[in-house]
């Protein structure tokens, strides 16, 4: 399996796992990674805003990067968003010559007109250069930006490096079929959709034509058993499954303290050694945290594979 | 049950129902109004995003508040926020004097500073007049506006008039429960919490403290269940029910077609004829329908009060 | 002269005078108009932002079009935005049937990708009927939305009815230049190029190819004169005269405060008989009103014409 | 003089000279040192947006502090503001070990409540360290983030580090007036104040009480000579000197093309080679380039030293 336009499956956006004196916890590093890849991952994303990226020193990030590439037997992704095209350029030279497969591009949030967004695209691709794969994060609630679907046809049009469109719109189950229908037609080039959002749509979106999911959602091998049940038809199943989880995919994908709900959960499976984050954070109160106990309470009883 | 600092229970939005030709279908607004108190609401809110306000001439909107009081048992809220204060002024008035138990504020979506927002409220309840009780929109999702802690209580102490925060920030469990505290201590006078966001956290809100929901989901037999079960202290039991119906709330909770979703499942229901929506609107398309459809027969099947 | 894709000269942005007790001043209302008129304007603007529309009941915005549409001799344009596509509708409807000559219509604040523009202006035009003539306002300043020139060719082409562009983006004179270059290859159709922006680079935007002045500068026989000079080909006469001007149209052209600056500038030049806004306002301080009276006094030096 | 609460006079925003190639061009770094320094400024700020911070691989950003700072003998003050706190506290640690006098930060863009903003700035006062002497940045034309005096006193409060505002709110004159009468009564500790907004109010700023200038306008000389007639009390000199310039100030406070005319005159005057601009760029037009030029030509009949 490659990071191009066929890619499917399963891609764990990664958490960024640090010791109690908030130095990076390599040996987590190393665990999360074999984590993602015995849950049945596909590929792989790391130095996202669930990365903590922004909280990383240049060569602690590459140190990472590096670090997930060699244990890694499925492509990785990295995140290069970044305000300064001079760093995003730097960031994706080091990590395609680190050995990742590709990169990841959202749009600036002050960008508002498609004339605006196209120029951002061209100023991107400049940077990180015309032969990097790439994908394409669609995340307007977060971003501040909207993407068309005519915006992202002519972004596909114009860039054919770019393999994969992260889809994360809100509502964007039409957005996938008006993207799809193209595709059919042919007035549109392929490409890999992978959606996010938390997966809070993720039991419509594989029936919709997205090819599986890129989110950080702390039980990747109920994703790659969802995509499983997608892909064979089992519609009543993977709905089963899907609503079993849902008011913990929910509680997750609350801004802010989203990261320390899977920091916490994944803590909890084993996956990290502890859920601290770097400062700025917005972390879980005691009682927050009785709220996940709960819900991974209730989780356990209805998917007994998720019992810890 | 009055509106005020002791308000409780169930506020259903209501949606405005239109006939075929887009005319306001008054048969239909007085079955819904029915259906609102039959399922068991404490109150209702008209008037607002929800009920398609801004389509409505403002004789059309007086003809149905009208029309909303007089066959109510319960107190009725009017939305009333409007860019121009002129228009706030005469809405309000006019609302107060059809029997309008109180009206409903929100936050001007250019505002950014706390004292940008304090100004704003001082002009708003200068035109509503300062004996009309009013609830405070806390939607920054939707409005832009964030307002703090700290910035609800100066509202709260600036203005004796407001009676209830309807609370719908995200995250905003946390947010309750400071409020709660500052008023348990005595920092904070007594006001009524109504949670919103389409219910998407009502399994927790009340335990956090909060009175109840305030939302337009087209279940309100439902939510005042699981008000019942919250006060009683079932709580597995308002967990299990509010897990059978999160599918269908999560689905509701996309903006922009939340409406549709809404409309559709409401005259699926009988309580409107027709759930079509005057200009400009997001629809439902056949496959988003039969999405629905699908959600609302895996909900009969774990919640068969929900069948139809 | 009409208002038509030929229109040209200066269409002032009216201010809307009150009595002491805040009841509009019709007395005023008059005067201004013959002031305006006198001054040498090919037309006028009336209930825009600078108008204090928004602080106006329905009844009185259209007494007051039909004051100044029955005195006028030249065309009145009528602002006509509002979140609400109703009120929108009625006002436009009831503007023509005043006798305006056109309506003025801007993009709404929330408004990003170039499809959700293109839909709002459809909705717009539905909404005032496709045989109003009208003016699109260009003005990301204030209205945060950025229309591109490709995305204004579009509205161009999709509605024929739209007869000229209120072009007060910043910077706005290549956009200008470059309209004007797709008009002259026969890419976009011929209409009618106003600027605004307070008047802040009439200097130089009639050599860009505007047609003239739409702004509420409390000199708009000023405007007039700089308009005769650039098209009699006096460019350094045309830049003494605006050089003359600017300190006081760069202090006019403060957010917030530019009304209150303007409606003392008119006050005291005998257009209206007092400065006082309706609330919310931003008033001038003693000290602000000094600086303009010294302002005003170094302008009468450098323009005898400008002389109290 | 040193950058503390009572610094004075003018500071330069610096830009950051290339070579044809896009290489930095360090000789022009020296020249334009220079240029400032005999112009009588009285502090230097580097690395800032006009300054392309952002287009600076970090190892050039330090080598262009160092060039700086060493030739320097007045202090500079070197921008720091990254949406990484990382980063930011890495730039801050750099370039005071390079013998920065202080740093400079804007509050970043996706702040809204005052809440949010003072936990920022705690962040950022963490990164840089609570020893190192800074200056607010109050840019809400271009940060999209308003701070209110209550707001900026409790920054005050807060920071005993922050020895500066950098005034460029719209309007902003009320403002100055306000903070120093809290200052005056004791409400409020000393701290200096700068204006910019491209120097577009700087003929009222000092009247109000500001100490001087932080901006890029290309005549520094000018602004120095304009403090001088402002400090003796020279109302009348002060005015017409301003007057003079305002029209290229104005010209030169373009959102986006600002850059390209201050590069272009500074280049003109001889205090850089090349006015080249490293990608993303807004460059002038050959049309723009002549309006600066027929400026330039009109300054220097007003103002004799102006002449190139």
């Amino acid at each position: 399996m490659t990071f191009g336009v066929d890619a499917k499956g399963v891609y764990p956006i990664a958490a960024t796992p640090f010791n109690a004196d908030l130095s990076v916890d390599y040996d987590s590093v190393d665990r999360l990674t074999e984590f993602y890849q015995d849950a049945g991952a596909t590929g792989m994303t790391i130095l996202g805003i669930l990365g903590e990226a922004q909280k990383l020193e240049p060569e602690e990030s590459l140190t990472i990067a590096r670090r997930v590439i060699a244990r890694s037997r499925v492509p990785v992704v990295v995140g290069v968003s970044n305000p300064s095209f001079a760093v995003m350029r730097r960031l994706a030279r080091e990590a395609t010559d680190a050995g990742a497969a590709g990169v990841m591009l959202a749009p600036a949030s002050h960008l508002r007109s498609d004339e605006q967004i196209a120029a951002y695209f061209h100023h991107c691709v400049e940077a990180i250069g015309p032969d990097v794969p790439w994908a394409l994060q669609d995340y307007p609630l977060t971003l501040s930006v909207v993407l068309s679907v005519p915006m992202i046809s002519r972004i596909m049009k114009e860039h054919p490096s770019c393999v994969m469109l992260k889809a994360e719109d809100w509502p964007g189950l039409e957005k996938i079929s008006a993207i799809r229908k193209l595709q059919a037609t042919g007035d549109l080039r392929k490409f890999s959709i992978l959606t996010a959002n938390g997966g809070l749509f993720l039991d419509f979106e594989p029936e919709r034509g997205s090819d599986g999911a890129m989110t950080g959602y702390a039980f990747p091998d109920m994703l790659v058993e969802l995509d499983r049940l997608h892909r064979e038809g089992e519609r009543d199943a993977a709905h089963d499954l899907f609503d079993a989880h849902l008011p913990l995919i929910r509680f997750e994908q609350q801004q802010g303290i989203g990261l320390a709900v899977r920091k916490y959960v994944l803590m909890r499976r084993g996956a990290i050694t502890s859920d601290v984050q770097r400062s700025p954070r917005s972390s879980l109160t005691p009682t927050g945290r009785s709220e996940v106990d709960y819900l991974l309470e209730r989780l356990a009883r209805k998917d007994p594979r998720a019992r810890l």
